[in-house]
């Protein structure tokens, strides 16, 4: 099958910048960050407002994509898992899903909480909570 | 920012075979179906068993990228909205998101329901709910 061209809309803007700082899941103490959307799709974010919640999809662009089995949650004792029952950001294809709650809305950028995503992570969609 | 190229996992193998046929959501009557693992990606899906809830991403390749707003539900009397403010599978990067259970699992195959998306619509991802 061939590839898909995807077409980053957006990049993090946020304090992580090393990636032995960012926590396991977002709920486990990531910051703020901000979303700066990129030339062209600012309108896509036209209704947003403070309060709504979203799931962010990013990509981890520092992942590892060949891995197929991986050690859950560091625990190298136990056998490694078949990568698709894992939430391992070292994965074929590595998109972050990031439930997030909008604190406010800029022209061409809104803040959002919590984000464990690195400064300079592509942002490819942004959907609602449903 | 440059491009970033997605590898499918695998396929749906699903009885719906026209988009008129999909409902808007997977809860509104969505079918059982398949995901085939593509060659070499089988090993990622060796710990899944039925019962488990995953989290199914697709490419929703028939979609419209070039669209930034569009009319909910099809309310076309309602101004248009922003398209991250909807679930809109017309979109820059029509990812779909699905929370499926896992019914069956075979070797390089899983079934799962329900999933509103077409036969044959690449998967680019699979994730457990946590």
């Amino acid at each position: 099958m061939e590839p898909i061209s995807l077409q980053p809309i957006g990049i993090v803007r946020s304090p992580l910048v090393l990636l032995d700082d960012c926590p396991l899941q977002g709920h486990e103490g990531a910051p703020e960050a901000w979303i700066e959307l990129l030339p062209g799709f600012e309108t896509g974010i036209k209704d947003l407002a403070p309060g709504k919640e979203l799931i962010l999809l990013t990509w981890f662009h520092a992942a590892d994509r060949s891995v197929l089995q991986c050690y859950p949650r560091k625990e190298v004792n136990a056998p490694p898992l078949g990568v698709f029952t894992t939430r391992s950001p070292d994965r074929p294809n590595p998109i972050g899903l990031h439930p997030v709650t909008v604190l406010a809305v800029e022209a061409g950028r809104v803040k959002v909480h919590p984000l464990e995503a690195l400064d300079g992570t592509p942002v490819i969609d942004i959907k609602p909570v449903i």
